[in-house]
């Protein structure tokens, strides 16, 4: 058995809250691999509190980056724990050739064995669209997507309502994706819903995808067989630069502020 | 950590050489997840010694499914080793709702994260319209693969050609896929292949996917999530029948031989 | 005009009571056919006694090639009679260069000329997702197609409810996909449903497709135009092998049964 | 055995040569069917000689719908003997409820159950993107299709070459289809490439498609079957309007002439 | 600043009424244009009162590509006033090298960046399936399309009903659009509605494009940069042929009358 | 005519050199308007020298939302002078509901009326697949694209060649899309292409498209139509937040910086 792999998952925005929860399922899945793997969960040191459309998604990659390269030499690969087509995965692959994924990959590859068509059960309605333009880039095509629900619940809900309310409203959202859009399995589309799995699951009687679980499961696979993103196409690395100064104790972006103009 | 999980692959030909060659690539993998699932390699008892189309996949389905019923009680999920959109997964997970997967699905899903756009490199020519066939059915399109391209190898080359030789005509294929057709990441397409991964990768520089890993990976985190195929739409378990009458020591294939008509 | 076509139609599962039907289906298009093309309507020897699903498909299709290549040399074509991507047929367009169809995708290219969307009235829901895949193989894409309704009966149902039950309940199904899913045709997606045909047409006032029938009618076009299976790509032959033997009085599949291994 | 059915099929354009081709194709296919269905071979008496394009396509829609709707009550089926989308077939459809194809929708649907991948081999290069939109419109998409190639011939080549000529540059272009392109079955993409389908299949070892014959195949199993164009959505027929006024001895286009305005 | 572009817009029915709506429209863009562009609104001579689906459609392109090419010398780019896929551009993008646009493509185009999605509403059913077919052709694909919905009048509806009673049916319309289909923007699908583009979109609350409108617009960019229709592939112009005579004080399709046979 | 409408384009680079070529086609464009329209070009303050890949561009979209946000006040629209699928214009969709719009999308859709497929030649390969995953999002599908087609050049080259090398370069891939792949419009993959266009289009023959021209037309039509950006699905604005504190003389990604965590 070889040396345990070091995972880096990074919550992008700056809730102290997601990142317990998201650490919590992080650390649950990295028990059942009994020492392959080790992981550190952290967050973004700047941006936004919550991920709440492509704004915030701009700026959470910014910072996010920018946290991971200051971290990136102690680690072998890299989760994005966001729910969304993060597109600080898009810039990592170019800048590391460590994999790295986001949990709204990891949980849509994970879902294809179990059934043929598969929903995500998202918050906000602002996120159908989003979500959708995410499974055509990472499928290429809707094809093997039932459909994407909104739960209709607002951030502030799944924080104020009840966790039985929350389930209520989630149950109802995967009943309505089983009987009208023909989904066979559920995918959870938020990283804070990860305790609720097992319960929706037993209710609904279908396979239910925790998001995290599955990242970390992914990693698993990729880190131990040795893979690495592709340097051809579209995640070619970027070609060094002269205004790429080293900052001690900063981030790559910080350097970008100081040295680029 | 949980007791060991059990997989059983399957070889769904009758080939001797070929179950010895896919079962040192299981082991390689086993070994790597230290504990945490433990494999058996088996082969169809009979119907063909290798698949080389259509009329092969439909015999080897037959004879595959009927051994792997006979032994499902003993494993958690089930492998099989055949790089084709082989049957014989689309009845298993009518058949049991434990995890079932084939190694062409697994390594194109491990491809995803690595590059926008993979290759399959395959052996003969037939093999393209039937691997171009069951992408569309695992991604539900073909715009994540670059192409499906045929070594010029017959399944006899395979054999009396030397390492060198398979290397080089692998190789030559790969290297057009990457150049002219913008592959990213390439799949070798042949349980039989596994061993030239790493000199196929030293010499391309882009990731090269062993569909047999890719498979036991995929296989470790369905399993330890305790995740199961979904019993609504595509795969809804078969009502019993009269005709499935128990036949001592024989598979469920041979029930229906002798109980149908 | 030149000699009468012969054609071999076969129910691929071991219901006599259903290949009963089928052959009277059969029997009135040929009759319309004065004289240019003779039929005869066989099944399955040994396999399932009903095709519901993917494990049933699998097992009838090893038996239904078992029986299609002992007769096949007295015939000029092979018509499937069921209503699904039954693998059978692209078995056989391996095995013979003889033109080999199933209804479906008979029943399908019938109705493209009649109107812009067509929908499939099947039975239970099981089969929505699998007809689904059919049409995406036999078309390229689902955009031709309006929906796959199913009337929500079993497979019981359909021998135990009345006439007059059966028929309400696909004209309902069929009156939705017209409503709802804006279909112009309306496909009858079970070989058993052959003489309800003409009351559902009246009652909807749109084309019914039976599926017998345009099975009947596509394979006089491509017999009286001595067309043939491409040797090329997805139906290459199969190369001839040492295993084949040749067993008397018994088909190709009893032949692997007994040399291969 | 029922009274032979009438088929109408019209040469869009003006060429009395092109209609004695078409004639004698129609005519062989007829021979074949022993008395089923009778054709009347007729052209546009207006329009033009031949149809180069978008243009002499919409002219050609004018007069060839002007002299089937003269002539429509005496037939049971209209066939456009044109290989390109000719816009006459949809406009028909609202016209009249009989069955109606022009021979490139007829070429495409006989193909498909040959070989996985068809391509269409046609004169000038002005074609290729003309003939794409129409398989598009007629299967929903292009996936079936391997290409449309052009002979790089010139409408005037077709008649000043000499055979030979002529069919050495269609081999030479199927070839490529086959080879470069994944084809497994050719479409002879003009109505005067008839008499050449023998030969090039015999070159080419794959099957080839004569689109008249395919036409008049395609016309049997619609009539025979009784079949009629669905009254819904795409080709509702328009309402009956005062401007339609009965000219006699004239075409409908003619009453609009005059009616209009 | 350079001399004023001049505009050909027409009609391509005879209606007088719906003629001078779209001349209004035109006109109010026109003046927002500050003497960049000068348009004349006219419509065809001959052909129908209304289009109502593709037998009109075939009708009126006959008659507006003869009205057009008889106006074209004093025009540099042509408009076709009719929200369809109206033939006749196609047909005149062969016949000249000036721009040719419909308002239904400049409609489509002026909403993309506006939201993701878009709906057209539109009178009659018997559009859905025809202009879900434009959009088809216009953009490669329905993706960017949430629905086409009919608002259930018929034309007879537009002109009796009060603009009331034409608002209210069009903005439950919409609704139903945004609401069930996801639009995020409203295309007004008939020429005649200009004018009611304001009040609706203050209702709706989100874009409202006017067809008309949008059409003069896109048609500024193209003049204004010189451009033109590409000579190459789809619009390739048709070689000068023999029978394509002067006829003087006619359009050229008159010219055909005489000239052909 | 109404007041001038104010835009703001802005290069999202840092390159000073870069926003000067960018400003002289703006100001050509400008001057065609005849006072319709005004135009600031300005650059990002901070970022990168040149975007090269997604690294670069999510870099320089956090500084160009943050530039865009300080001025925005006095602009009715701005235009993203980058031809890339740059991230900032579905940020600023977000964020305000005045248009935004990048010049690739502008290209492209200025392209469609001219032909039915468009190629871009682009500088280094490394633009290929993410310029088409920018097309998939714009268009919904790739059917109007002929191919993205990388001219070999580096960033480098275009400094440092000659205009003729570079135009050279241009040329050959240019004339490689038309004849290999099937392009009728050429479409410029860089904002700093502009001056090429008109030599281009002389020795091609074709339409040729220059992006930033393309970007200033179609914001004409936006602006003079009073449309803006819908509210609903993709571009919902965020909800206002207790910590996006108003920070004097700084842009609200400084606001960001300061008062987020």
């Amino acid at each position: 058995m070889t040396k345990a792999k070091r995972l880096l998952v990074i919550n992008p925005n700056t809730s102290k809250e997601m990142t317990l929860v998201i650490q919590q399922s992080v650390d649950d899945s990295i028990k059942k691999l009994g020492g392959l793997m080790e992981a550190t969960t952290t967050s973004a040191d700047q941006g936004v509190a919550s991920v709440e459309g492509s704004f915030d998604e701009a700026v959470s990659t910014y910072w996010t980056v920018d946290k991971v390269m200051t971290l990136l030499d102690e680690y072998d690969g890299v989760l994005i724990a966001c729910f969304s087509h993060h597109i600080s995965v898009k810039v990592l692959r170019e800048a590391t050739s460590k994999p790295v994924m986001h949990i709204m990959e990891a949980a849509i590859l994970q879902s294809l064995p179990l059934g043929a068509k598969f929903s995500i059960v998202t918050d906000s309605a602002h996120w159908k669209p989003l979500l959708e333009e995410g499974i055509q880039s990472i499928l290429g095509s809707m094809e093997r997507c039932a459909s994407v629900r909104s739960s209709g619940m607002t951030a502030l809900d799944t924080v104020t309502l009840s966790v039985d309310q929350v389930m209520n409203k989630l149950l109802e959202a995967s009943q309505l994706a089983i009987k009208e859009d023909g989904a066979e399995v559920i995918l959870l589309g938020c990283a804070g819903m990860s305790q609720l799995k097992k319960d929706i699951e037993i209710n609904l009687g279908v396979p239910v995808i925790d998001a995290v679980s599955a990242g970390v499961m992914s990693m698993v696979g990729l880190l131990l067989s040795n893979l690495f993103t592709s340097p051809c196409g579209m995640y070619t690395p970027l070609p060094s630069r002269p205004d790429e100064v080293s900052v001690p104790n900063q981030g790559i972006m910080m350097a970008y502020h100081s040295g680029a103009k």
